[in-house]
């Protein structure tokens, strides 16, 4: 069979489970979650085994050690991937919510109820873990689901979709809900992203350059970001220990993610003020400064931001930082350089909060608070299968919720148009 | 200036314009809307001797009268865009709705508030009210407009933009919201969808072809319908009648439409009853059944309906008509040659109206009443700017909500991760 036949039966395989899985009630899918939390447990030895021959290949191609730690499947990780599954089963079930329903003036009863998308493709680099995490969330929200993994992470993700197959099976539930494309042709992308027949969304996750390549080949609507270039905005009004607190935590908690802080912007008010200190803060730990050269006059020690750092997402500890003339000048700033995905304000001027929140146009704005909340967890959706940065569909972290849709439902007694 | 530039210049300045329009109050807009109601009418002489150049144009062409029809801009077209303005002035501003908000553990709270896409990209054949009717709606959800209406009706369209521009200049709205493409050159469209820096998203409304091109050809999320094949389910416990007046409405009160029943499905053990008759009301009105075997024993005066009837679009006064023998027939047969557009059952019998509204996997889904009420006014969502049977983003008929997405606000005190 070659790689097209291959995978345009998987997606045929899926449409046809997802309509299966379409009427599935909550009990099943929980209970199916929670025997694969089990069976992650149990076969432990089967998928350390598989994930070993991952690992082994990966050192002959001498990968870095810190993309082998992230292909690791270690006890700890099984661990923390069945507790994952566990939470999954918790959290509530989108699908059948009535979102809202009125009646018409010719006595029609009109409802939006949710239901889910269909078939997800999702399209992923490294980290074997996200392979559960992903299908246990589109399982909950009532998707089937193919995954295309990184081809380093081969080994694990078959053994995984096994696993994953078997409690399925055991629940009664179609096996066909979660498939794992089982070939490292990348020739498999380009034929999933063509099949609109089955598939209804794609989930890149990844590099910039595979996003791009999915968006730019994808004939299937496309849930993604790009790249994550956030701001913090040091108000002329902020409290500045504060201010603090919070910009450092942006840049160094976690410098690799997409929402840490790339740029801090500084009212010019209290730069004078403020700057010296917090450069010296993040000099110690270990952050290279980029400044603007107002900046370097403040911190002698940063080296001159050139234009390419200010639309660059470092994702490492590095930090463009930019003394402004005030609110206007930060606002086009990040219209100019930002991408629509997180930025605060620290500040304690109830006017400039309110203007902030009203004019940035991104998916996540804060007041007073680290940009790395930006995150399906941290902001209550329990749980996440990415971050859009497109407007459409949903705008920021994706949960559950963001995995279904709503269709109409029209009660009549006859009712016809004239 | 090349058309490339032409297009990328109209891209870059409709979303200048719509950062300014995301803060725009209610009051403004609806001020530019009134303006422009009344401009259509004092402008009258204007509009028309441009339309006169475009009906001039497309008799010489030979276009079918038809098409003539819905390329005239008479004294009563303009009358209804006028009063179309007022209708959508009269409408609630969606932007700014707080959709959600709720307190975090640590303090945080953390809500979702309705914001305009940004910048649409409508491309669309004929009728150049809809230029009018389309510019509105996006105006009153906040966003700039880009639009390529039909080469044939090209001197309406920008008579019609430069009138709503004055409208927009002299509420001191930035002109540059509503943008009609100066051109005919089909290069122009190719343009406009690889411009995903600047155009969020693309609503495409005429034939399959154009829509095809569309979607084949963008590099920015399309939210489109290909075709509308509606069904209407007879069950074996229907209300006979009402079976007969919803099924000759949905057929015959406008055939020419996407949510015009295309095919009817009749329970095998009350077809000699309904369909006889039906036949005949049907046949009266000029319309041309094409049937299964079993109905033309019943009907012996319709056609033998062939594999490519059943999932045909006819926008015409034929119907295709199926006996089934059950329910789960009925659901095959949707399943299988439906568009996930609209499909209604006809029934007394609670459980089996419960059914069909739960397995049936179309944007709208209706009981005892006619396909016709897809429709944005009809459900009450005050206007429509097309239907989408995607599921991403607004699953069935878009109104002015479906115009805007959500983004995340965050009131902090501080916070970071730990």
């Amino acid at each position: 069979m070659s790689v097209e036949q291959m995978i345009t039966e998987m997606g045929k395989a899926a449409k046809e489970a997802s309509r299966l899985l379409r009427g599935t009630q909550r009990a099943a899918k929980d209970a199916a979650l929670l025997l694969m939390a089990d069976k992650l447990l149990d076969r432990k030895e089967d998928i350390q085994r598989e994930n070993e021959k991952d690992l082994s290949l990966a050192k002959e191609r001498g990968i870095p050690s810190a993309m082998l730690d992230r292909l690791t499947l270690d006890d700890k990780t099984l661990l923390s991937m069945s507790e994952g599954l566990r939470e999954v089963a918790a959290l509530p079930d989108p699908v059948g919510e009535v979102t809202g329903m009125w009646k018409r003036p010719n006595g029609l009863m009109v409802g939006k109820v949710r239901i889910p998308l269909g078939v997800i493709g999702f399209i992923y680099e490294s980290r074997p873990n996200v392979t559960v995490d992903a299908a246990a969330l589109c399982l909950k929200s009532g998707n089937s689901v193919i995954l295309k993994g990184g081809s380093e992470a081969i080994h694990s993700n078959i053994i995984l979709e096994q696993i994953l197959r078997e409690a399925l099976r055991e629940t009664g539930l179609p096996e066909k809900i979660i498939q794992v494309v089982p070939t490292t042709d990348r020739e498999a992308v380009r034929i999933l992203l063509s099949l609109d027949q089955y598939v209804d969304i794609v989930i890149p996750r990844g590099g910039e350059g595979l996003i791009r390549y999915v968006v730019e080949n994808s004939r299937i609507p496309v849930l993604k970001h790009y790249k994550g270039v956030c701001h913090i905005y040091v108000d002329e009004y902020a409290d500045l220990g504060m201010a603090s607190d919070v910009c450092f935590n942006a840049k160094v908690q976690r410098p690799g993610v997409c929402n840490a802080m790339e740029t801090m912007l500084v009212h010019e008010k209290i730069a004078h003020e403020f700057l010296p200190a917090m450069g010296k803060r993040f000099q110690e730990a270990g952050v290279e400064l980029r400044g603007c050269p107002k900046t370097l006059n403040l911190i002698p020690y940063a080296k001159q931001a050139v234009e390419s750092d200010w639309p660059a997402e470092f994702l490492d500890l590095v930090l463009a930082v930019r003394i402004v003339s005030g609110m206007d000048e930060a606002l086009d700033h990040i219209e100019k350089y930002g991408s629509n995905h997180t930025e605060a304000i620290i500040t304690k001027d109830y006017e400039r909060s309110r203007r902030f929140l009203a004019e940035v146009d991104s998916s996540v704005v804060l007041v007073n608070a680290s940009t790395r909340f930006n995150d399906g967890y941290q902001l209550g959706l329990g749980a996440e299968i990415g971050i859009n940065t497109s407007k459409l569909h949903a705008f920021g972290p994706m949960g559950l919720e963001e995995l279904t849709t709503t269709k109409f439902i029209v009660y009549g007694d006859g009712q016809v148009r004239s």
